[in-house]
């Protein structure tokens, strides 16, 4: 009688610290500090203060949970909402290729808040991070393509990987842990829809998996049960949700492949659709010496998901919505060698880029399409003003597993997004962040800024 | 360039008090009662405990807004959420037929919670209230179906509901009124496969409803932007949860159509969809005057709609449960004459009602589905012991427009759910519920059982 639900339910209550590799944790290492770099880069952005505002004026005054850009304290609940808000604005935090599913921001906010909350130790923050992250890409993955068209994944997925993550440090048994997931995904949300006009929900989304994945572990634990089977039921979420839902992703090597590893670090600060393109138009320009100028005409090489996620953004208004525009992306990437958050204030909109911009177009490519989105191929032609056709290729972008970051990299990137925001002083995050590289020896997690 | 929801927004932001008819009005306020009756209903249930101790463990101490039954004060945040877990779970709240969609519990406790924190009089809430009908009746209308047959529609017609509610008590403008329908309808959320195991996710769906379209409202007036058409656009609501959503539905002569006064009042305590049929026996019965034991099968002749949401309860457990076991709703009604609160507790699994439970069966009525959901017609064919074969019709269930209670039986019906739950003293809830009738002189909304 043991259903999938049950088998993740089981595994995300059991798993120990001591189950995990090493370099399983040292991966949840850098994933935690690149997040806590893309948490600080949400700072003085306005629909982040605006989840926070709300969550802090709902919430209490006073708290054992860190907000981390508001340098306060309130209930885990309203940490979790605002923290997970502020770190996926700036479109630089991970990503899992197979699943389209960022886990960082809807597993760490919770996972952080009610660890405080707890007096979890750092071996406690990993692992519940872990049970996040190995749950929220396996439903990623279960809910297929077809959901990824209308829903959000992140939003979706997302609430019961925060549930899962929350639930292990609430030390939950397994069948509290599948109430839960039955509490998670009957509130999971998130919808495309708010792309077309560049509206703000995809901070909402965030928050809301965040909290109300958080709230399903705590209700668990008073005993408030949810649906068996929330995941694959008749009624359940594949069911009302997607089209080609693969139940044997769900728990596809359970415990053998660790799915934590695979996720990605993002380079440029941009939507991920548009990395494998912006790499190989690099790649082409590097080997062929090719300036801005040169460029007639850049074709990208597609899988479908870019021109759904991409396609409806023709002309970008603001530095939000140009991260969702492929030609701003590869018009930065062709004049700077990297689209990073100070090259879209300073540029997105600049006359360079609109021209190169409109000079970009996205094709279908079916070996592109289907290596997706086990692979995120780039592949870019290139026409030049000198009448050449050049063909640019990379297999894995900068961030991919086997293209990865640094840790000097990684802490680089965290100072950058700070100093980008403001919001830490280099001398501060740089304190944070080479405390944080050591959080596997914290007896108890505390604030990471301070509160 | 008006998109439904553009019109929608303008509706919602724009009504005055001056515009609704008067029996309009005295619906809302029969609504608004029965609904407190519902609300002090849930007093002491375990379910809805726990969502109020989460609630008020995550929210402040103190605050404008009261938490009904636990005679505290909060967030209008907490507040909706605790109040709307309230008045759903003794399934006496009422249901509009056509859309599917229950408001009252996710219109009136975010209205009600956001009225005391800002001050609002008695006809602002009114106001609000009608908003909160009127749109979320007619977007449950408009997902249809198809939608229902997996999701929730008080759940996710709900969000929005109150996000509508709530937005005209914070005086949104239409612009940021159709901000908040976004941000609301992205993260709706309900899905029924908690039915088959006799979750407790109903309670959790209304106050998820109430929780998230406070939250999209106040979100709006803080310049925070949603998507402009979440309903009808190609990855909206409708594009993700529906196979038969009917765009037309959403506008239907709004400001002459007054849907509010549409809704029903519940007689029974359990699943509207059992309704029809055991007034239908009661009819047969009084007719013939049969006497329990008379009654050797009952066939109810049924929509499609009760047998998706009845037909998974085969034996139930749990007094909840029991409440969606057409069977056990018709031993009820067929030994006591009406299935109220006190038969279900006391008589839901004795040898007398499980007996003639087995003796029920559903069938599938061509004429019944065809009049659903507009019309829910009544029809059972009884065989008696002695070998008579007799039939039973309703055309309106008792508390249907046509066939409706009494401000009379309205107050009764409240006295007797504060009783059954000793959420409130004879006399306290008879002092509340006469208070409540006036509301409309109120120049300030108070609390209403003093906290």
């Amino acid at each position: 009688m043991t259903t999938p639900s049950a088998t993740l339910a089981t595994f995300a209550a059991q798993l120990q610290f001591t189950d995990i590799p090493d370099a399983v944790v040292r991966k949840t290492e850098d994933l935690l500090v690149d997040w806590f770099g893309s948490a600080v880069a949400g700072f003085g952005s306005r629909p982040v203060q605006s989840i926070a505002r709300f969550a802090l004026a709902m919430g209490p005054a006073d708290g054992p949970s860190e907000v981390i850009n508001e340098r306060r304290r309130s209930s885990p609940y309203a940490a979790a909402m605002a923290n997970a808000a502020a770190s996926h604005v700036a479109e630089q935090d991970d990503v899992h290729n197979g699943s389209v599913f960022h886990p960082a921001t809807v597993v760490f906010p919770p996972a952080l808040a009610v660890a405080q909350a707890v007096g979890a130790s750092g071996k406690d923050l990993l692992t519940a991070s872990v049970v996040g992250y190995e749950v929220g890409i396996r439903i990623g993955e279960f809910l297929g393509r077809s959901h990824y068209k209308v829903f959000h994944t992140t939003g979706t997925a997302g609430t019961v990987a925060a549930a899962v993550a929350v639930g292990h440090l609430l030390k939950l048994t397994p069948q509290q842990m599948q109430h839960a997931m039955g509490s998670a995904g009957t509130t999971a949300a998130g919808l495309w829809e708010f792309l077309r006009t560049a509206a703000d929900s995809k901070q909402l989304h965030t928050a809301h998996a965040a909290g109300a994945g958080l709230m399903a572990a705590y209700l668990a634990q008073d005993g408030f049960t949810g649906a068996a089977q929330v995941l694959e039921g008749p009624q359940g979420m594949a069911a009302g949700m997607s089209r080609d839902a693969d139940v044997a992703r769900l728990t596809d090597r359970l415990g053998s492949r660790w799915a934590t590893t695979e996720t990605s670090f993002k380079y440029h600060a941009s939507c991920r659709h548009t990395h494998p393109a912006a790499d190989a138009l690099l790649q082409v320009m590097q080997a062929n010496q090719l300036l801005p100028t040169d460029i007639a005409q850049v074709t990208t090489h597609v899988h479908q998901g870019a021109i759904d996620v991409l396609g409806p953004v023709v002309n970008p208004s603001t530095v939000h919505q140009s991260k969702f525009s492929m030609g701003t992306v590869l018009a930065l990437v062709a004049q700077f060698g990297h689209a990073g958050l100070a090259e879209f204030d300073q540029h997105f909109l600049s006359d360079t880029t609109k021209t190169l911009r409109d000079r970009v177009r996205m094709a279908l490519d079916d070996e592109v399409d289907r290596a997706y989105p086990a692979r995120w191929i780039g592949k870019v032609t290139v026409q030049t003003t000198d009448g050449r056709t050049l063909h640019g290729r990379i297999d894995e972008p900068k961030g991919d597993p086997g293209n990865t970051l640094s840790r000097e990299e990684i802490t680089a990137k965290a100072l950058r997004l700070a100093d980008h925001s403001g919001g830490a002083t280099p001398a501060r995050m740089q304190a944070a962040v080479d405390a944080l590289w050591q959080v596997a020896q914290w007896p108890r997690v505390g604030t990471l800024l301070g509160a």
